[in-house]
């Protein structure tokens, strides 16, 4: 008798956490999609502020904006992080073209991140097309040397995930200039990181790795028809010219900020969960979708539990992270400082992959963990949302090490993320209201799971 | 013993129709993203032919193009299906505005499917705000006679599903004339069908009803935007006046077509199975999500078939539908047709709801059938299809009455769908080429499970 009047008590208790939780997801969906302040974050950043290089006066808007918002939400503490960042300036827009037997064509064109600048009148040079970084080696030093590699495999089509795309075609923006110059490429052009034939170049960090300084070559990204027209008349002449001229400059490190705000856990303060997007962005447009709406979205996820009143059993903690683009120095001072004050991270959700239609979340956990998070799938499913997968989360949180931390990444549909992804379009008009706001219903979802039932 | 090797063989032969399938839609997904033609025909269709509202130059235009891209692919059978259907002109560009106080205010208006125009020099009046057709009872004709009634109940944010937000709304549009005239108006403008706050009227269809001819009142949709100023103003001064003029006009029928294209089937050529959308638009843009999109992905579908080489055991044929936006003639004439003939229609498949993210389908079906889907589920997992349910699927198929028939609509990402839906920014850009591919090749793959497995 007694087991089961135990039975129908936990069969009770079960039931009621069931319908409890239901209920918290519906007011948080409802929440955001009536009262959320996400969208007009979002249009403040974007279109008051601007672009959020870090190292640049919009960066320090972004910081001083997103200080003083959190300050209206009534947390338990906001403050800053100081954290030393690159500073790179992109100068005078580029220019290139096409020098084929006397016609010259425009070509669009943008400096990658980092890139050293050509010489005051630009650099004009043979064209060399390859495929792969591998490629370099195949060809050799005396097919390769005073001339401009050009890196043009695109976008594999076939993938589901636009990500799998980029991941498989990246190397090439990265690492190009590295191992070019080491052939003696006098500089290196790369097709954009996107699926689409437009007229925008995307840009994005690159690196020269451990390549001594007096060998980098500068480096640039031209737009997805220039690369097929480029490809095009190399095959009917080989020995075209191609003209460009970069004015970057790199600059010493400036100070910067992450921003963070939190609400003390009631029951367990020591234990802390975080929330975040980076704040800066590249200097060619707003940054709305990278990463504008991770931003907002993280900041709507602790205003919501403000809004609902819901008091969180762990610390809850918005970290708005500086320079994840170009060199990812915030993520790593967070973990540095988290490591100085001997903090117990127990998980770690970031939102770095567009505002779009949210569909999912990937994981960085282990067996048990993940078991319990694909049980709570069905609470899910009435906001659609169906994906769980184990994978890459966020480059912010990836830098966090706490023994046991759960990292989370948000997954919205990725079809038309690099329709935007690092260049000029990459607009506040380019995102829906309803499908952030959705997003940030599903980020505060899965944060508050993980308050209520921790992590194993 | 015998019953082992009998359950082996069973189990063997599961299996292999399992990876069967799972490689046949690897094929699909695969074709589609690589070598697909429909982003390329929704681009002609868009942008060589544009608005397609029936009874128009650009409708027909539209029939010839997809009957000369069917005969392309070497199809058993392509041919025009006769259809009367109305012709509506909408004129000279509407105008509007507020007058308050003697200050102007210019407001975007469209006339709706089918309203009748204002006199020559437009019309002004009173208005008097609503939020449903109910609160005219309560207003009653005394204080509604001689005003322009302006229906402006917004979209319910809440909704997840933003067709839901759609069907709660659209009866304003679509009654708010018939039923305001008994009650004296003079006109009627509702709020645009959209949930964002933007400058775009959105059309779409309206009726009479059984009001008899002559008090027939102008009706017309303003933007959302307008909507809350009007409201505002309205409220600082119930009695400003609203001037609108309208120059549309209703001409006879005229002749078009349904466009039909068909695979005989190998093992059961009497039975059918149909996949469609609906050629033609309103008038203020292309309409490429509306339902360029579902015309060209039902294409692919037969195109899919053929180029994987695929020989269907039932008949598959290709409808594209006239006139569904404004008294669906086609979908009817079609029905009409398959029961002259005695046809026997096992399956039909719609899309109609955009060229966004597919997401799933909606079925019309009775429980077995939806069981015998949902163990199809596994399937589409790796293209992220998720979403099965019951409910609508499609205007045009919603006229096929086969006893036995199962109906399914492509379900795509909804939440940007009513941004575009009846206006001037419907356009071939706001179409990505991958998630239009997708959505034709999650259809393509549905199409092969029934033709394969067949209703039960």
């Amino acid at each position: 008798m007694k087991k089961i009047v135990l039975s129908v008590l936990l069969f009770t208790s079960i039931i009621y956490s069931q319908s409890n939780d239901q209920q918290m997801l519906k007011n948080i969906y409802n929440y955001s999609l009536t009262k959320s302040n996400c969208y007009s974050w979002l249009d403040d950043l974007s279109n008051k502020i601007g672009s959020r290089m870090s190292g640049s006066v919009g960066a320090e808007k972004g910081v001083a904006y997103v200080k003083a918002q959190l300050e209206t939400l009534g947390l338990d503490k906001v403050y800053l992080q100081e954290v030393m960042v690159p500073k790179w300036v992109r100068g005078e827009k580029e220019t290139a073209y096409i020098l084929d037997n006397k016609t010259k064509v425009n070509i669009p064109i943008c400096a990658l991140g980092g890139s050293i600048a050509t010489s005051k009148n630009g650099l004009t040079a043979e064209v060399i097309e390859v495929h792969s970084l591998k490629e370099l080696e195949t060809l050799g030093i005396d097919k390769i040397k005073g001339k401009i590699v050009f890196y043009n495999r695109p976008f594999e089509p076939e993938n589901i995930d636009a990500f799998k795309s980029y991941g498989n075609c990246v190397d090439q923006r990265y690492y190009g200039a590295r191992d070019a110059a080491k052939y003696g490429a006098v500089a290196t052009i790369v097709r954009s990181m996107n699926f689409r034939l437009d007229d925008f170049p995307h840009t994005g960090a690159q690196s020269y790795g451990d390549l001594p300084k007096e060998q980098y070559v500068p480096t640039a990204a031209i737009s997805t028809n220039a690369a097929e027209l480029l490809s095009k008349k190399l095959k009917e002449n080989n020995t075209l010219k191609f003209f460009m001229k970069l004015s970057c400059q790199t600059f010493d490190d400036v100070i910067s900020y992450n921003v963070v705000g939190e609400i003390k856990g009631f029951e367990h303060p020591e234990k802390i969960m975080i929330v975040g997007g980076h704040l800066d962005s590249w200097d060619l447009a707003d940054g709305s979708h990278d990463d504008g709406a991770g931003v907002v979205q993280s900041i709507e996820v602790i205003e919501l539990f403000k809004k609902l009143n819901y008091k969180p059993k762990n610390t809850i903690r918005v970290v708005l992270f500086m320079n994840e683009e170009f060199g990812s120095r915030g993520g790593k001072k967070y973990e540095e400082l988290s490591k100085t004050y001997k903090e117990n991270h127990i998980f770690a959700l970031e939102s770095d992959a567009g505002g779009f239609s949210p569909r999912g979340f990937s994981f960085e956990c282990d067996g048990v963990n993940f078991e319990k998070i694909t049980n709570w799938k069905y609470l899910f499913e009435p906001y659609l949302i169906h994906s769980f997968t184990i994978g890459e989360t966020g480059s912010d949180i990836g830098h966090l090490t706490s023994a046991k931390i759960v990292k989370a990444g948000l997954i919205p549909d990725s079809q038309r993320y690099f329709d935007y992804h690092h260049a000029a379009n990459d607009k506040f008009d380019a995102v829906n209201k309803r499908e952030l706001e959705l997003g940030a219903a599903t980020m505060a979802s899965l944060m508050y799971l993980f308050d209520q039932y921790g992590i194993d």
